[in-house]
């Protein structure tokens, strides 16, 4: 249906009015909450709140209507009640509006005969109109580099990954989960119903976006399973796909069919169709994450030979058997090397200096620590390292001190900077809020310094997992 | 080998003496850590630090020997280095000491002849001097009743749960992480290389044990399967067992030799012990935690019928995939239920009000949200009811306000108190610091309440799926 051109008007927007501001909520309702969200994401352009009653809300006028703007107007956010929307789109094609995405819901999805009909209707008209419409029953698009974003809080610098996302609330939560990750978003679409922009018309569009090197999709349903067939083997062609199914399940399906209407489609077929296509499959939003991080942070490595550093026999142990389990390999080191690792370490602790390697309380001998990570750098029979960072392993501290995992993690930094061998850091047994403030400042910094890091040892080997499974299927097919 | 009097002496120390104390280190070391752990657990009798230089440390006297102590000893911690390990044995033997623990690592585990003999030789000393040992290689015993610790921040309150443990790292980790989960323990063993008392010895002794309820167990490896085979079916008839296999793949049993000297064996063998026994087999350490949370929390339901509450209709689609993919069955409601619950609605939402309820934006709507919980724990239909806040789902904040989680958890609790209906609380989608406070701040809440709560919605589903496959199992047994 759409080509390129016909979607920059959703994603490059002059000018944004709100439909539904109200100025006499105790907390920010949906339509203040859009202005907020435009305003920390520094649109570049007027903003214009609407409300019958005009006013003011935050220093900005308020005008009654869509066609009482004085200037020309692009975009439409709409959360009136759906009885007044046919009105608004009336309205909004009067005045020359490219695209309105509706935060409005109870339409196809709530099953009745009138939700249908008054659906169609805003579709005729906003064909009449010329008018592109996302949703109804969504959060709309967070494009940072427009300056459009649906919550006040989300990053406003740009990156290369678009989502695209059926259902609202988990388009709320997962741009908010991966942005702490690290991620970094070109577009976001949550389009509910797709009663005009559907995940074929996205697909399509960024397959030639340049702006988007991965794409990451949740999709409950489809509209038309010939045509998304065809744009998603041209998009993994292009580009990492990776896409997690909501309604896999029976059960799912029903909840899927009465949140946005979707047919969920047969969980085989599914599976079948992205494996053709050479999509990255995932089965919760947190893998999703985890696998974005990797295509994002990981240089693509030569192989699948591991070289653990550890912390703790039994974590050791444990990280060793999830490795493993996601068809990574651990290589026995040879007795040379183990030997000159052997060497950095004081002989009375005990230490296993194999694969993995375990530091144990040497952790925090830091000469000693990046004597062995640099090694194990150097050595040619390892093609990824993965340093670990157990926080729960001491018994002194209910809560691992932050700035001593800190000084743990420059090691490993350090030699990151130094040496071209991929790293991935895993930072788990994380039990207290305490735990967790250190952990995401130990992720902030490694991020920073471009290292992927997973906050258990099993995300971390899922995703490299799939992550090689990916480029060695690509290496196979250009060969 | 041990019956139950036997290992009395391990449980119930009236005093104890830890020998490598120092006075002169910047952060505690592990003697100093014992020795506050002892403090901070109440121990009930005299501590006895010792150091062969003598002195004074946080205000009791140190002795140079275990055998200037005074008064009789029963129990000693070791912590002084390999070499020394000997004659201290001898001098315990000496001075009638019923039972050591060693920290102490470099004997059996190391995989040297020397280390080998070491071990030898000290288990000889003990022998002829009728004295039990602990590891060596462990973080020994944790129990409340007796004051016994090895982190001084575990609870000093018992409860019904016995962890052994053959790693002292998985050991300080999962008690910490278990408590903050609401578990609370009979007995933790940490007995790294079992030289002495070993996994067998244990499961004899909390067999018996009147105090042990549960029977949690992460297992390396075996010293003698037959005896350990008989073990663990006698003990699963009397009580749940639990167990975790560390080295369940080829590296993981090298890091097993590496770690704690153990043979590993196969995972098929392993897994077909426990399925006969009766067993139930968790992955991961986090799994364990689930577990004893729902055979702690969770009355035994009449069956696998959900019924589930959610926010959101992207959560609901994710939540019930997980459910039924776990083997939970959601049934369609009746249509007269769907109508009297949709009753308490406001209708203009575009509720899903089938299975899960989708309550959405009207959790905050809290009489609203009580008669929806409450209506569906009163219906015949459905044997659990799942509660799932998903605090990522609302654009204006980066993290769900705490005092609003409280407010819509509070509805839930008062069902749980008014009804008999087996109730579990999922909280997840949680990104900042301050949403794990606002978690963590949750589930405690819950759980003085009695209702068990996770994470996330697989882990939810696997733990209920495990619990209900262990009860059918015992119904059908009982048959």
């Amino acid at each position: 249906m759409a080509g390129n051109a016909d979607l920059d008007g959703v994603f490059n927007p002059k000018s944004v009015a709100i439909s539904g501001i109200s100025t006499n909520r105790a907390y920010d309702g949906i339509a203040e909450t859009y202005l907020r969200a435009l305003i920390e994401s520094e649109f570049n352009g007027p903003i214009y709140p609407i409300n019958p009653k005009g006013g003011e809300i935050r220093g900005v006028k308020i005008y009654p209507n869509v066609k009482d703007v004085p200037d020309s107007l692009d975009y439409v956010i709409c959360c009136i009640p759906a009885a007044s929307v046919p009105q608004l789109v009336k309205d909004c094609a009067a005045k020359g509006v490219k695209a309105v995405q509706f935060f409005t819901s109870g339409f196809s999805e709530n099953g009745t005969e009138e939700g249908r009909r008054l659906e169609a209707e805003i579709c005729d008209i906003a064909r009449q109109g010329g008018i592109r419409l996302i949703g109804p029953n969504c959060m709309g698009v967070y494009c940072p580099k427009a300056g459009l974003s649906f919550a006040p809080d989300y990053p406003t610098e740009s990156g290369p990954v678009a989502f695209i996302c059926q259902s609202g609330g988990n388009a709320i939560y997962f741009t908010r989960y991966a942005a702490q990750r690290g991620v970094r978003f070109s577009k976001v679409v949550s389009f509910g119903n797709a009663a005009d922009v559907d995940e074929s018309d996205l697909l399509e569009y960024l397959t030639n976006d340049t702006e988007t090197k991965i794409i990451a999709a949740y999709i409950e349903g489809l509209k038309d399973g010939r045509r998304f067939s065809k744009a998603v083997r041209r998009a993994a062609a292009a580009k990492p796909v990776i896409m997690m199914k909501g309604g896999c399940t029976e059960a799912g399906a029903r909840a899927v069919a009465s949140h946005t209407g979707a047919l969920a489609g047969s969980a085989r077929i599914w599976d079948g169709l992205l494996r053709q296509a050479g999509v990255i499959p995932v089965a919760t939003l947190e893998e999703l994450a985890d696998i974005l991080v990797t295509l994002l942070y990981l240089p693509v490595p030569h192989g699948r030979r591991l070289g653990a550093i550890d912390a703790g026999g039994g974590a050791a142990v444990v990280a060793t058997d999830a490795y493993v389990s996601a068809g990574l390999d651990l290589p026995p080191l040879p007795q040379e090397l183990r030997q000159k690792l052997r060497s950095f370490l004081s002989t009375d602790a005990g230490l296993s200096v194999n694969n993995p390697v375990d530091l144990a309380g040497q952790f925090y001998n830091t000469s000693a620590a990046y004597s062995v990570v640099k090694t194990l750098a150097d050595y040619g029979g390892v093609d990824i390292l993965v340093f670990h960072l157990p926080l729960g392993i001491n018994p002194p501290f209910p809560s691992f001190p932050k700035e001593f995992a800190i000084v743990i993690l420059d090691n490993a930094i350090r030699v990151h900077n130094e040496t071209d061998k991929p790293m991935v850091v895993v930072i788990d047994q994380i039990t207290t809020v305490e735990s967790w403030e250190t952990a995401i400042a130990c992720q902030q910094k490694c991020q920073q310094a471009g290292i992927p890091v997973y906050f258990s040892v099993s995300s971390a080997a899922k995703a490299i997992g799939r992550f090689l499974s990916y480029h060695e299927k690509r290496t196979k097919l250009a060969d």
